[in-house]
């Protein structure tokens, strides 16, 4: 079939009629190349099918919630069989219960667990337990890690007050001196060091966390009675049968969780250790949606997967493949691609590329080849995923490296111009 | 069958392990009378039966979400057909803008709209919106209405520090006296005047807004230039088929909305008026979640129901059956009750009961004869519920009022001062 988008753009612009620019948030194409659709009619296991029919190996799993393929069968058979029952009711049902005891076995920092919806509600609610338990005000966090949209971390200002960012110090990922530096600042007044489980920003090359960072992060909790926290959203369970820094030996005292817990059903976690139970019991801290069972049930699933397959050692697999094999296609035209991250959670961008235009040109050629990439931030593999779709998009990868080098020199996508002025101002 | 509460029992200490004080939020019983379940098996209807079996007509609806009965077959098929073809994915789905045209055609002050997951996640963007359009800081907010839990409004003051309160300034429902001071002290950094559709806070009785007051919060608003917000997360389509302040003849610039719009399916939304479309675009707002398809195919086939149903005038009457029956009963027996609010979201309290110990014993003689009453919150009448659901109610208000009776003096409830303790910490 060949590509075509005419759906989209009706779609498009009716959505501009109703939707302040259309579309908000993360999902919003409006900073991806021109072709990329907006909206889409149907998934299942690694494939996305766009509102015009075309299919694409989905490389981005929603932003990481689909970790064992889209309508994974025994998953949503618990989310179904658990909404009929009741889903969101006067009080929470059994399965609470048992997701914070499969949470707790699961995730070995853990002593005691909550649940809300968005990743968002689980890094706020860690700063305030950290905040309640310490007694004080400042929290001190990477440079350029995200940790949800609220007015207190969005990574844009617009309705954002100073207040709103009070009390926050920050150092830069792997940087074990200016860690020093910035707990130094805060003084008397630290309540927490936030670390992301990777470095995982975008634009930027990924990081993992070298040991030497993460336990002089220890370290200064423990020294100035501060609680760690590693806010594992996007990471958790993707790395790691337990919490992202059990691979570097280190448990943070308190650690968010989203995403992939429960593959796409809506649910997040603020999981943490005995040191801060009375803390985190005694804000207050609620929502519409936290109690309903069906993502409990969908998550209690995803768990049992989580322990019972191969679905990390496989997701790490194809993501080698995948990576060994663009390194290969790239080379043949005289490209170069800066891999980085785990294979499992790559990034991918075109080597010699400052302005971001070739990573663009390639991506978009990708995206009428079939194969859903992103230009800059990072993409997620899935167990359904297999080699087939693995070659699939090599194949892909190898077109549109020939397009690109017959293309010559490329102007700056002006799309990333805007962006660079919303984040400056 | 006899009412029992050993699973409950065995399932609450389970839960004291693994999740801080057990439970946490606005669905914890810490602070209901001795015997109300925590833990919930089943839903249906307007019925909800507890873990040990117990069957309740339950007048919390979930606390809001459930308004035409739990587990609606119309409405829960167009979540399961949609969840089966894709729901959390890599973008939306034509549903995003089919829902956003269905608000926007529903709801007469809207030009727009954006979704979310948590009531708090549309108070904070309207905040955000407001403050983004205004380029001012300070907003104005009725003393004592909840407008969520994020550290700006939650309630409790543990974990979160005075910046995050900055820029608020309070008045008094209905008091047009005060708002309008509360306005003066804004000075020239208005951004937005906060109001509740009705005043529903806990404990207290309920009052509709007089048009005077509603009148003259927009009024102030068109003087300053600062947008008027309503927020609507708990009324919403509950007493109107509009915004809840169509019943003053005042719009608002935005609204937020939540819990019915989906039946307790997870999903809220901020509504707005073109003024500030742009403000609303710009802001950097998301959630994992925030663009799932099923909750939003849920929503359009609830809009279906609250335009094509006599829902809202059935459980106005419903209402009126309950009020009406309750003060014959109340009376019969020699007591009075303080029922305050729309008929169908009433709050009934015992008259002259200052320190609530009539009311904790009359809804907890209430819950053992299977009537699933609140002491201090707003209640919700569904359009599932029957009239035999209400009689079945007043014969077990009838039994519970005696027992009241012949109880004699009775001792305050401890409980509450623990939460009393809570909020002047």
């Amino acid at each position: 079939m060949t590509w075509s988008n005419s759906r989209n753009k009706v779609l498009s612009e009716r959505a501009q009629a109703v939707i302040p620019m259309g579309m908000y948030g993360h999902q919003s194409v409006m900073l991806l190349p021109d072709d990329y659709p907006q909206f889409f009619q149907r998934a299942e296991g690694a494939h996305l099918w766009d509102v015009d029919g075309n299919r694409y190996v989905d490389f981005m799993c929603g932003y990481g919630p689909n970790l064992f393929g889209y309508g994974n069968d025994v998953i949503d058979a618990a989310y179904s069989e658990r909404m009929r029952a009741g889903d969101t009711m006067t009080g929470p049902g059994e399965a609470m219960v048992e997701l914070a005891e499969a949470m707790v076995a699961q995730v070995s920092h853990a002593d005691w667990a909550m649940f809300c919806k968005n990743g968002t509600d689980a890094t706020t609610m860690a700063m305030m337990v950290a905040r309640n338990h310490t007694g004080r005000k400042t929290i001190v966090l990477a440079r350029g890690a995200y940790h949800g949209a609220a007015p207190w971390c969005t990574p844009l200002k617009k309705g954002v007050t100073p207040s709103d960012r009070a009390n926050q110090i920050f150092y830069d990922y792997n940087d074990v001196e200016s860690l020093e530096a910035a707990v130094r600042k805060a003084g008397d007044d630290l309540a927490a060091i936030f670390a992301s489980p990777i470095k995982h920003d975008t634009f930027v090359d990924q990081e993992s966390p070298t040991v030497e960072y993460a336990r002089r992060a220890r370290e200064l909790c423990d020294e100035r009675g501060a609680l760690l926290i590693v806010d594992d959203v996007r990471a958790g369970f993707r790395l790691a049968r337990d919490c992202s820094w059990s691979l570097v030996g280190v448990k943070p005292d308190l650690s968010s969780w989203g995403k992939a817990i429960a593959n796409g059903h809506p649910i997040s976690a603020l999981l943490g250790a005995d040191v801060c139970r009375m803390a985190a019991g005694t804000i207050y801290v609620t929502g519409s949606y936290w109690f309903s069972t069906a993502p409990m049930a969908a998550s209690l699933a995803t768990l049992k997967l989580i322990r019972e397959t191969d679905y990390l050692e496989r997701t790490q697999a194809l993501g080698q493949r995948l990576r060994s094999g663009l390194d290969e296609v790239a080379g043949r035209h005289g490209f170069a691609l800066r891999q980085t991250g785990p294979a499992e959670m790559p990034l991918i961008m075109v080597d010699d590329d400052p302005t971001l235009a070739k990573g663009y040109f390639w991506n978009q050629a990708l995206i009428k080849r079939g194969v859903y990439f992103h230009p800059w931030h990072n993409m997620f593999i899935c167990a359904a995923m297999t080699e087939g779709d693995i070659d699939f998009s090599l194949e892909a990868a190898d077109d549109a490296f020939k397009l690109l080098k017959a293309a010559g020199p490329l102007e700056a996508p002006t799309k990333l111009a805007f962006m660079h002025q919303m984040l400056e101002a």
